[in-house]
């Protein structure tokens, strides 16, 4: 009933941060949101590989359920990326970015693909995102996120694709940059008017920003004061909170059930972030996001009680 | 029963920013403290100003109730600030500081403000602040903040003056600055260790942080697209947070109460931001800030949902 179809990268990254570093582990858009979102629903991932990518990987995720059907082994090397991280967490300097096998990357889904309801499609080339969708019958539901380089380079595409959107994910420089809005919220005015009736603006340390309709809902990140990597935590949220939504079943723009998948969200970032690579979300246990999801709301909750200012003496103009 | 005492700036403020400006407007540190926490308790402000300080001004203050009897007219002008901010609201360009008046500025309390059970030390010199610390008669609940300024000139001042502090308030970047650590929730762990059992570190437009024991508690700002004036955002915060605290009564330390402080803070601090100088704060009316405090409280609430796993077939290692 909730299979979710995600359509993106597979990679190699290599990391380095203040806490370490971790050197061709497993990486990618299509993989981190996997990861995160198959401990909610039934997730198959279309994407490419190399010759070269390890057994050991594919297995990360096969363990996890994800149905690997769609994930084409090209004649070359697998993309790899790797970056470095300095005190600022929230930047990422880019060492080297290897496209190899998907340069070439032309996704065709199967029928059982064409038919899947739920349809994120991570961060590739837009004209490609728009001819997956192309290739969808009838989607429940359907969500993308972008990067700053086709930002630059298609922003056309995009905001094309975006008419197609229910649920946008962006980090909210990416936002800030496609739409001209000086902060993240009128970023998100500007995103809904372009199409998707949810937009879900991600900012690492500071949280994620929700519009839905006219109304916004802004969440705090899950409180760590050490993270090791922070490398996939977008996917990972964006995994946490589709997944989560779309085990819900019922009406996706319902209020109560997006903030609850916001929290999902928050809650399998918070876990990304603590280990390199995917190493913390690859085999967690469901007691555990479920124990980490009630303490971030518990958290969050303001004790409600009635008439603060009875007995005060009247202070009034 | 919940009567607070401030020591700090008033100060006539002049500022531009994208939505316009105002020109030697009621502002100063105490000021916004106390126009804000008079919402919730009595407040007495002490202070220095010129003997050319406008009625108007003083009159803005009496209309809230604010006590004005340890408000010293010295001979001189009134302490000047004035400053600008850009796209990003959240950087302050100082054009111009004429301490005037306040370069001598004495705090000496009377009997009955030595007898106040809740004091709050606005970023004075923290020498100042030891010193009118000194003058209280066991207060139940100080508090205080700082500023770049003195933790530049005298970390040490600062340091040993939080030993003695409950509650410490600092923006982010002061934090980290004072501590070294790399991040808020480091720097809020390194401030902890100093003495106060709660700090409340302020982020601008990405909300406040809390660390209470070893717990930390994040809520966001509340959802606004556009700000007027960011000026005294932070003094605000303080001045709903335990002016709110004060009025509840009860043991201070209590979780659920500094929450609904934090709340208290977040919501005076919006307020604030809608308009330039005091504007906004120095008459609203009770109702809306209930409606708002309820309002961004409902925002943050998850619904909680039993077993979201339930029904889903097992995918596990």
């Amino acid at each position: 009933m909730s299979g979710i179809l995600v359509v993106g990268s597979v990679a190699l990254d290599s990391v380095r941060t203040t806490a370490g570093k971790s050197v061709e582990a497993l990486g990618g858009s299509a993989t981190y949101f996997a990861l995160a979102a198959s401990y909610f629903a039934d997730v198959a991932l279309v994407g490419v590989v190399g010759e070269d990518f390890p057994r050991a990987h594919r297995h990360t995720l096969e363990r996890r359920g994800v149905d690997l059907s769609g994930l084409k082994v090209a004649k070359g090397k697998t993309f790899r990326w790797s970056g470095r991280y300095g005190k600022d967490a929230s930047i990422a300097k880019t060492l080297a970015t290897d496209l190899n096998v998907f340069k070439n990357f032309k996704p065709v889904l199967s029928e059982a693909q064409r038919r899947m309801p739920v349809v994120f499609l991570a961060n590739i080339d837009p004209d490609l995102q728009a001819s997956v969708l192309a290739q969808m019958q009838s989607p429940a539901l359907v969500a993308c996120d972008t990067m700053n380089y086709w930002i630059d380079s298609k922003p056309a595409a995009i905001k094309k694709l975006l008419c197609k959107v229910d649920v946008f994910f962006s980090n909210d420089q990416e936002a800030m940059r496609l739409t001209g809005a000086p902060n993240a919220l009128q970023a998100a005015e500007a995103l809904g008017a372009l199409g998707p009736a949810v937009i879900v603006i991600k900012k690492g340390e500071h949280g994620a920003l929700m519009k839905v309709g006219s109304k916004f809902f802004v969440f705090p990140a899950y409180p760590l004061a050490r993270i090791k990597d922070p490398t996939g935590a977008g996917d990972t949220f964006a995994g946490g909170f589709l997944g989560s939504l779309a085990s819900m079943g019922g009406p996706h723009n319902d209020v109560g059930r997006l903030k609850r998948a916001m929290a999902y969200g928050t809650t399998m970032a918070s876990f990304n972030v603590e280990d390199f690579s995917t190493r913390n979300i690859e085999a967690l246990e469901r007691e555990l996001i479920e124990e980490r999801f009630h303490d971030f709301a518990e958290r969050m909750t303001v004790p409600r009680v009635e008439g603060l200012f009875k007995g005060r003496r009247a202070v009034s103009a």
